[in-house]
């Protein structure tokens, strides 16, 4: 994999108050290991560094530049990066289409330098984040280092930051995530075609706003979809929204009876908000190509079994009713009052006895009537010494309840998803909330996917089982859904 | 008011691991202030309390019974409450209706022996939490003991100590909140009608899964409606849902379009989750009776804008082209590059100047043009050394951005509501967590209601209008909607 092994940073400041100087501090500070040049003709030192006046006076190659100059004068700062031999840079000032007549100008000068050689992305965006290549967006100081498995791309620089900040703490790794905002040059297609292609990557998905090229980009996604999913946030689709989008990143957002049909037809995954777009992605990573619909929920309590069961058929799962075997078998474990084994499982409270549990979803798993197991809403978490209180009067921790999950998708190789909601909201109950936490990454840790609503984990599901009905629909099919 | 002052636990045992024993446990620990008597002919101190044998060996009058036995020890138990002269019992004890037909015969009885003269709650519930009286549920030692103005009746037990637990930290507190089972004597309907008439209740709500007189119910819903919101869960309207519901509380859940119906023509809030249960609750409490749909979503960030027009219109709201007057007006205020003016209103980042910030919401407030502002997703929350950094670098801090729709609020008397997500979810930064639920206080403290997300705000929010809209349509129509 190529990294940039040079970087310029052109517009670097001393001044945290400008882009420039921004990103060059969370460059650092995120610790890119290539070498790094400041460019700035009217500041000789930078954040520690010593300033070219010019792109062109740096005496080595440059592979990167990022531009974050005033709008009026990228044009000219563009022909330089060209002169110089420079193959890419990435635009963070804004100021362009999106801003008017004069920037739509000055944007079409910048395309057009582009087509003369040199790959632009932006402008009006925030810039790569590569954990490999010691790259981050404005201002990703703080994402991880490590890289995985999704592709994100963004037409809003707001969330290409957010996606990467709030999947830490839910297991999702990035190979690369993308601020393209104008996309002048390089664009959503190019983009899903660079992740179509890149073997590090496996899940794509993205917030996206307008689309240059519609006829492209459903071929595309048609073709991708193929083999690695593609989870999209189409913002815009409403009047209000379509015209934010307008005024954000100058995009046309288009009708939303098109989108639906690309969507279907491609087989891409339509998410509608960043949380859909997480827990969707979570689905992907810890689950199997799951193809069936059938949900069991084993829950501590009956109206959480009753809530279960809403979501998860409103979500377009099925809770079959389990047969009279199998319910005369679970009737034998759980206790006999203020419990229920018809499916949704109640156990009869959300501490259960961890050797109770385990029997339960053996019973369940070994049956083979369901395509997964929802385990919703235990005491699984060592909160507080209340819930150690309880452990002591009962013979067995939440750590050992906890276990069990995770020994059942071993034993059977079974999909178990787990829900653990934030149960105490209150500021003085963080410790809970941290309990909470390392609970989570401790399934996470063990390949179980955690939710923190169990509609959340039902969409998701069903939103993993979409992707692959459709795959299966595209190969029975032979050549594909026409156009 | 009157709280029971004499209270008489049955089954009172000192195993915890046993109902009764759990529950004097509880009660004792949340602080009961009247007289507490432990029933069990079986074991002669419990919990450092002195037994009697039976109910009718107490000395002194009893007000309130809980009876934790095995069903079929219900039955006789009762009527040895009645024989005592009780007034009323809750019946935590399972194995009713729920469980079969020798369960329904013990459910039967015990509504005989109730309709001679004794009100019964339950039986398969957890109790009833009453902050004034000192009253809690199972497991509910950790309630909060300040009263408030919503009531909450759940059929579940589970979310009757769930909603009041998640609620802490959203400035949500009750009068009361009563767990009422299998409703074998007091029913949805006595409750609803209770809290109707109870004057510290000013928000009813509620998860039910089936009403046992359902033209009663509805007409009191119309009734209740006029006055008072009711915010309703309604559990089991899937046919998953439906099996769940009969097997938790032997509920006959009833048909969706009926539902709809009920909804439709009472004026209830229908909600279809916890969340949207406390957050539509959140907006009764915070927000003035709003009847307009007009929205300005102020906002640092273009795809937030997006996303959050987007989500305003598909709950219903508008997010009204602000005129070219108030744009220019705001084009003169907002950073030249990088920043929105036409509602949604993108002040060019997350972490704007205060000064900026208040200028923009003074023109739109001014102007009269929309009935609520949502600020969403600045960064309002001093959450760590990073933002420090980036306050002293730009010389103010999240504090004093804050302040200014507090500011605002007081001013104009304007509806605002704030959107703070949890932004890092990594076990490592609880820090951030902790400073954003002291942020969402700060604002409840101050009246502002605060969201998770900008979806679960524009929906609440929604939720809120059509209530006023309704009660609006049925005094202008006179005798309300005929049935």
């Amino acid at each position: 994999m190529f990294y940039p092994k040079s970087h310029a940073v052109i517009g670097a400041s001393a001044s945290l108050q400008k882009f420039g100087g921004r990103f060059l501090g969370v460059l650092l500070s995120f610790g890119y290991g290539g070498r790094l040049y400041a460019v700035n003709p009217q500041e000789s030192q930078v954040q520690g560094m010593e300033t070219y006046a010019r792109v062109g006076d740096i005496p080595e190659t440059v592979d990167l530049a990022t531009i974050a100059v005033p709008a009026r004068a990228v044009p000219g700062v563009i022909e330089e990066c060209l002169a110089k031999g420079i193959k890419a840079v990435q635009i963070l000032s804004a100021g362009f289409s999106e801003a008017g007549e004069e920037g739509k100008g000055l944007e079409a000068e910048v395309a057009r330098t582009a087509a003369r050689g040199i790959r632009v992305v932006g402008p009006n965006c925030f810039g790569i984040y590569c954990p490999d290549g010691g790259l981050t967006i404005l201002p990703g100081e703080n994402l991880s280092r490590e890289s995985g498995p999704v592709g994100f791309i963004s037409q809003s620089g707001g969330y290409a930051i957010r996606v990467p900040r709030r999947a830490s703490g839910w297991g999702i790794k990035f190979s690369k995530a993308i601020s393209y905002g104008n996309a002048c040059d390089v664009n959503e297609c190019d983009l899903v075609e660079y992740f179509y292609q890149d073997p590090e990557t496996r899940i794509i998905t993205g917030y996206i706003e307008g689309v240059r090229d519609g006829p492209r980009f459903f071929r595309l996604l048609q073709e991708v979809c193929r083999t690695k999913p593609v989870i999209l946030w189409k913002g815009g689709l409403t009047q209000g929204g379509a015209r934010a989008a307008h005024s954000h990143t100058a995009s046309l957002s288009g009708d939303e009876a098109v989108w639906d049909a690309v969507f279907r037809q491609s087989g891409a995954i339509r998410v509608n908000s960043l949380e859909e777009l997480l827990d969707t992605t979570i689905a992907f990573l810890y689950l199997p190509p799951l193809r069936g619909r059938r949900v069991c929920v084993v829950g501590g309590g009956g109206g959480i079994g009753v809530a279960a069961a809403d979501a998860c058929e409103r979500a377009g799962l099925s809770v079959p009713l389990f047969s009279a075997g199998l319910q005369e078998k679970l009737a034998g474990i759980v206790p006999p009052a203020g419990a229920s084994v018809r499916n949704p499982v109640d156990v009869g409270g959300p501490f259960p006895a961890p050797q109770m549990l385990r029997a339960v979803l053996e019973a369940v798993l070994s049956e083979g009537v369901v395509d997964t197991v929802i385990v919703s809403e235990l005491e699984l978490a060592r909160i507080s010494g209340l819930m150690q209180g309880r452990a002591q009067m009962r013979g067995y921790t939440s750590e050992e309840i906890a276990e069990v999950p995770v020994d059942m998708k071993n034993r059977f190789g079974a999909p178990l998803m787990i829900v653990l909601p934030v149960e105490a909201m209150g500021a003085d109950a963080l410790e809970f909330e941290g309990a909470r936490r390392d609970t989570r990454d401790y399934f996470l840790n063990k390949g179980l996917p955690v939710y923190l609503t169990l509609e959340r984990a039902a969409r998701a599901l069903s939103n993993l089982i979409g992707y692959y009905e459709h795959r299966d629909a595209i190969s029975s099919s032979g050549s594909g859904i026409t156009t």
